[in-house]
């Protein structure tokens, strides 16, 4: 806790070194790393929150036109009008609208460039290998080392700009939209970081995606923007609010990256959410389909195009899409889709695990760290160098270029026989003098299968959607282009002939397998968007529902798979219609053990209550044999009554009064007091330097009162969370087994007047004495409503609870009484022991069932008696009567 | 509560009278009958509780191999393999995706038949019609008459078989996916009468939609089939189980009804749905793809269509669907559609409200029910008589055929001249020799317009969504035409000309229009899925967002206006950006004077507290000081709490041992332990019962103990429900007032062994005694966990809680003391008064802020001061020395 400074700087450079030595830290660290900044990020927001509600008045103020929020000097010489007209346009930039319209702009100028960027690389690249097209060894010289050093460089700035950057973002922003808060996931420095990282990358021609990515850059960009607009209105500060804009800012990632706005919507929707908010739904489809439309308006003015279309516009004819016959060839590719996709999830997963255990690999990695993506970048470049085995595969064509080509809506391999080829300068590259169609389209398949699977555990910004959507358009190609050499006519029996179209069953492919990968059925919509034709609807469904049922049988989604790796704070998913789960309780998987604070506990306790374990939360209960939970104070909390204790201040304090008491009488109350007093002095400090940004409206004479915000359900802390390393404890005894890394010297040694002239042992006395008193909780932060189950709420609910609300943990309680607790790692215990059936359900469904029916009546019953019994002990006087007459009656 | 059957009976009478009266109290009846339900069906649920852990069990046995399933001797000369074969096929059932693949079939198939009946329906009025061709007399005679009968017989049958079953559907859908449980709404002769009555009242001709309907008729298909697989598998009786299979069926009726399966999925979620799970995704699009699939096979197969394609296919151009230029146009029939949207649900309401004003018309009207249907109907289908002014709005097409022609990539305003219609004999029909084509569709859209809104009103099982559609479409040919009219050649600037397409402004107005009324963005989905093209992908979202803001900003959707009209028990959404409701707390709203009751209170507070309120759950605390929330505790637990304590046994009991007291000391025990046992007799046979369709497993001694299920969250009734009722309380004075209306004269006197010698007086004696005893809680079911909340929870948080859990009501505390309590009608009037800017909103947003700074930590802490004396006084001997050293350290 202590040495916050140099604690971080050291964490910063670990975290530095992450990705280099694909370290399994990353986890827990981010864990820790989101405890605590969640600490410092409640402690500015309880800040903000006053900020919030002042600015929210003044907005109001300003709407209604009150004259007095001239805000400084400066302004004075503006005439009114402009005030006037000032004040409207800011209080409207406090509207959602605003801010959704300004990062659909944003975030499509972003893709624009991004993309212009990249084109110019890629060219760049074409014309380098064309120029030296005399000397095949410097061709390949530029065709390799071109890719070698972007994706070098890419991955040396992403290193040491901002590592956060690394990768594809959306697990990241999974973890983030549960509740989860990551630490620098959400800074310019990334920002900056993955833009340009990921042009660089993609820039390199290697098979990377530019989706997942988007979907991080769109976040933060709206929490930039959101940061930016702060100075003007006046809500924007609001968490729930923030997360409201970070799912519609995924979606504008998606939309604005394929020009898809339904596409994208759903897609974040599926990847990034477990429950959806269907009010947050207008905003994404707004800020998406302004940025969609944005988007490709720039291309429009660009002169790319000629009018607002699709990105990949295909021409299939729509009177007769495909027959009803075919559809057993469309399932065939969802399920096979369904296969790939689970092997692409294991296969990626598997490079990262062989790369981490290999010590001597990983050793060597570690020193070299852009030796790595260099050596993967020269073994892909390589195999796809166009005079040598590119040929057969396509390798001159670039992502987008290859995908353009196999959604052709014309058949390359008419009558079995690969010609009539010269129409299109692109579609030549997959013929070859020598080769089959099909034995190229096998080859592109197989090598951009692993290729790809290699390219994103290189630490660039990257993702994985866009090859694989390539690679499973050519998978449909395939099979295409297999039925159209089978049935030359087309299928059907009528006089009428439709010979069938590869570029649909392409299109059913990419859907299926990107969808199979991802674990979602939006990528059928993504697909209709992208090609602008939706005459396939049926098919690219049947297909993308065959592959997801298959694909997430088998493995998680490629995004959970790397949650999984990087060991994110997750909840998994309840799987497809496991029954089990429907019977298992709380009861079945709570920890019953629990520690819990009493009401009337001594400093003694909280301290070996503290000593014991690293729970954040503890429980207090009114006393142990009642076990009645009143609510959950924070760790910390504890920490800093427990350092207030045994405090300096109050040491000193003690000698004083040691010293008078010496000359007359003991005064006992004048310790609270003053400390009550700082405290209250502490706060006016926070509240006046937290409004000094705002402009203050004079019907207020605030920061006269100590604002005290009351209760919040997740409890902030009132007191300043620094105290534990607060110098006031630098000499304390006991609390030195507790806070025992805290060398922190710049000591305010302002209680100097009183001389520390106890000996060692007489403070040690003096904190056993203070360690028997009784707990004062007056002055902590108690949540006073955690969330509560009953031992038997149903898994599949608590799951739901878990994950509506974003719970960390829950008290099991009965009538009252504090009986277990249940946490996120109980909860995904259970879930995943109950999907493979061993783990944790060690007792059967009905063993619950059974101890219910018998006990659970009677201990309450028991419970319930004892209450009343005390009860009865305790109550007034004037209540005797009562129980007396019962007596009588009875 | 007493008199169930004959006050049942009434309602039901009340019931059918329901839509012929207009009667305002639906929605307090819908409250009262699904409080009523929900008990009872928590005695069931209960009793299926037990039902289902034995067949869970059963399954998992089954499936596992063991042989010992057999299930009567009826089977036994059935071989080995059989049996296996049957277990297979039994456990599979239980699976999700078979349930999803008949619900998805059943539905197509309805689909289909409904469809395919209505297009005969419609055929047979056009064969009648042009076969009196000679006398205009006659003509018109089968036009009118035709309709009429068929919309009365629609009406008189959906009265007579399920009033439940007319109207959209879609706003009781919501309102039972929130949680709350609508009688009678989910039953088969429902179904019935929904079909068939929805078929006669779209045969007919009427401006009437199937959609609505279809999410009904697919709930109750769900439903339905949930019961009937519950004979068979094991899970089908899982509450949270079966909200997820309404929810998949909401989308699958959609789905089905258009082909639709995307878009069907997403309406369904917005329209029914405030928080929806992720995990549900798939279910929806499964079923809801492979009912569409089913739904366009029927009809290939049918030979209506050669292959699968979109229901109304359009075939406008690929390369160049519009011009950037175009796009103000799109916005313009975006916004006029958003005005227009409102309008119709504003025009909507107005009328329900006048006929129900007018006490005249009503009487008439509620006399002659099946009135009001026939005279909406002679009304409409007179003023759309093809040879009267029919001829001028294109009267002679169905709705169908109406939206084809609109949707025709073809221009009629050619040069501003309307001619060369002669292509297509349905285009025909707007064609007039003296009007301009331009009249006929302002005519059509205006006449369509209030005709459409008093048509779907008539009591008949119809949607909105289709004739809004078509009225859209409408309204965009028109904008279409205009655009064609004023640019002839196109507005590209360039060399190639592009001519304007009215049927995609055609496309843009339909999906517009629809959007607005149902407040939803998918309907763009829909069009796309309807035409099969998605090329008009930004114009139509452009436009349905504009539609939606502009609506959504002037009146409730269409849903939640019906919702209001019914009085149906429902939240309210949050608007658009309203930011003060970021500043109330529950504190602000919540009601501060709680009915509570208290551990120790006796049966006379018990009494007095169940005289005072109506409300369903009463909290239990600890002490009227402490005010620590234990829990809460139904009204009818409490009832059969007191009416036990006055039973006539109790009584019985009492004369008995008085008498035996007369001879020898009185023994007080047998009293409990004779009920106790009674109550556990009682239990065994509910349990026998209830797992007699089920298949008992030997492995397990049941049914041998008292199985007495633990708390649950929503909790349920141990005690049947049916004892404030029952006989034993026939007598008892004091509890006549409290049931005063219990006629029940089937009494039981079992318990006439003993005779009643008491004299009323006596009778009133003892029960003022009775009532004095402290209440017994230990066979009471106590909920030990409701939703608590705390002060500071904000309104926007509290809105989430709300709608996230299907909360009804929360009780609002502070560390364990119970302060408050909030209910859907704080939460209600809270979110109105907060978008209107009065009602409930009468303290400023920082008045709470400030009383909170300056009380709460002062109240609290006294509380919490007052708890820790009260414990001191009750400390055990072993704790004082801990006390004492407090008083010598301090």
């Amino acid at each position: 806790m202590a040495g916050d400074g140099s604690d971080q700087r050291a964490l910063q450079y670990e975290q530095t070194l992450m990705y280099g030595r694909y370290t399994q830290e990353l986890g827990v660290y981010a864990k820790e790393e989101a405890a605590r900044l969640r600490e410092s990020g409640q402690r500015r927001s309880r800040a903000l929150d006053l900020l919030e509600y002042d600015k929210g008045r003044c907005a109001k103020c300003r709407r209604s036109g009150y004259p007095y929020v001239l805000e400084a000097p400066a302004q004075d010489f503006i005439s009114v009008c402009t005030v006037r007209c000032q004040k409207f346009l800011i209080s409207r930039v406090g509207e959602d609208w605003i801010f959704l319209i300004l990062l659909g702009l944003v975030m499509a100028l972003v893709s624009w460039v991004v993309d212009f960027c990249i084109a110019i690389c890629l060219q760049a690249q074409k014309w380098m290998y064309g120029g030296l097209d005399s000397n095949v060894f410097l061709q390949y010289l530029a065709w390799v080392t071109y890719p070698v050093v972007l994706i070098t460089f890419s991955a040396g700035f992403t290193q040491i700009l901002a590592p956060q950057a690394v990768g594809s973002g959306i697990p990241e922003m999974k973890t983030i939209l549960r509740g989860v808060v990551l630490k620098e996931y959400l800074t310019f420095k990334t920002f900056v970081a993955k833009v340009i990282g990921l042009t660089c990358a993609l820039g390199s021609g290697m098979p990377l995606g530019k989706e997942g990515p988007f979907v991080h850059i769109a976040s933060l960009c709206a929490a930039l923007l959101s940061k930016f607009m702060s100075l003007f209105g006046g809500i924007y500060e609001n968490e729930s609010r923030n997360i409201e804009m970070l799912a519609a800012a995924c979606a504008v990632g998606v939309g604005c990256c394929f020009a898809a706005p339904i596409g994208g919507v759903l897609f974040s929707i599926e990847v990034t959410s477990t429950f959806f908010a269907v009010r947050n739904y207008w905003r994404g489809f707004f800020a998406a389909t302004f940025s969609a439309f944005i988007f490709r308006v720039l291309a429009v003015w660009n002169r790319d195009e000629e009018t607002i279309t699709a990105l990949f516009k295909t021409r299939f004819r729509l009177d007769f899409p495909f027959d009803l016959q075919e559809l057993p060839a469309f399932a065939v590719i969802g399920i096979a889709s369904g296969f790939g996709g689970a092997l692409f999830v294991y296969l990626n997963r598997l490079i990262v695990q062989f790369i981490r255990k290999q010590k001597t690999i990983n050793k060597f990695l570690m020193k070299k760290r852009l030796l790595y993506p260099a050596l993967v970048t020269l073994l892909i470049s390589t195999l796809t160098f166009p005079p040598g085995f590119g040929q057969f595969m396509a390798g001159k064509l670039t992502q987008g270029e290859s995908l353009v080509t196999l959604l052709d809506n014309r058949t390359w391999a008419k009558q079995g026989i690969a010609e009539e080829f010269d129409y299109i300068g692109n579609a030549q590259a997959w013929k070859h003098p020598q080769v089959n169609v099909f034995v190229t389209l096998v080859l592109f398949i197989i090598m951009k299968f692993w290729m790809s699977a290699l390219a994103t555990t290189i630490p660039v910004p990257c993702g994985a959607f866009m090859p694989v959507f390539v690679i499973g358009a050519a998978f449909g190609r395939l099979v295409g282009e297999c039925m159209a050499a089978w049935f030359p006519d087309g299928i059907h029996s009528d006089e009428s002939i439709y010979p069938i179209v590869p570029g649909g069953y392409a299109v059913v492919g990419a859907a299926a397998l990107s969808g199979a990968v991802t674990h979602t059925v939006s990528t059928a919509v993504i697909v209709f968007e992208l090609t602008g034709q939706i005459s396939h609807i049926l098919p690219v469904m049947i297909a993308v529902i065959l592959a997801n049922a298959v694909a997430q049988s088998l493995q998680p989604s490629l995004y959970d798979s790397i949650i999984r790796i990087k060991k994110l704070p997750y909840l998994p998913e309840l799987g497809w219609g496991h029954h089990e789960k429907y019977n298992i309780r709380v009861e079945d998987i709570m920890v019953r053990d629990v520690r819990y604070i009493t009401l009337n506990c001594c400093y003694r306790d909280l301290h070996s209550v503290l000593m014991l374990g690293h729970l954040k939360t503890l429980a207090l209960v009114e006393s142990a044999e009642s076990m009645i939970l009143l609510g959950s104070i924070e760790r910390a909390q504890l920490q800093s009554l427990l350092s207030q204790q045994l405090s300096r201040s109050r040491r000193m304090e003690y000698i004083r009064e040691r010293a008078a008491a010496e000359k007359k009488c003991p005064s006992d109350v004048s310790n609270s007091d003053s400390e009550d007093g700082r405290q209250r002095a502490s706060q006016e400090v926070r509240f006046q330097i937290s409004t000094e940004e705002s402009t203050f409206s004079p019907t207020r004479p605030a920061s006269q009162k100590p604002l005290k915000p009351a209760l919040k359900r997740p409890s902030v802390m009132e007191r300043p969370t620094k105290l534990p390393t607060s110098p006031q404890d630098h000499s304390g005894i006991a609390l030195k087994s507790l806070f025992c890394s805290s060398p922190d010297v710049e000591a305010l040694e302002d209680d100097g007047d009183v001389e520390d002239d106890m000996t060692l042992r007489e403070i040690a006395e003096w904190e056993e004495r203070q360690l028997d008193e009784q707990v004062d909780f007056n002055n902590c932060k108690i949540d006073p409503a955690p969330f509560q189950l009953v031992e038997r709420t149903s898994l599949h609910k608590t799951h739901t609870i878990f994950s509506l609300l974003g719970l960390d943990h829950a008290y099991v309680t009965s009538i009252g009484r504090l009986i277990g607790v249940v946490s996120l790692k109980e909860l995904r215990k259970a879930i995943e022991g109950s999907v493979t059936v061993k783990g944790v359900k060690v007792r059967p469904p009905l063993a619950s069932f059974r101890d219910s029916g018998t006990s659970s009546s009677e201990t309450e019953a028991t419970e319930l008696h004892k209450l009343w019994d005390r009860h009865r002990n305790v109550s007034l006087p004037g209540e005797q009567p009562t129980s007396e007459s019962d007596e009588k009656s009875q």
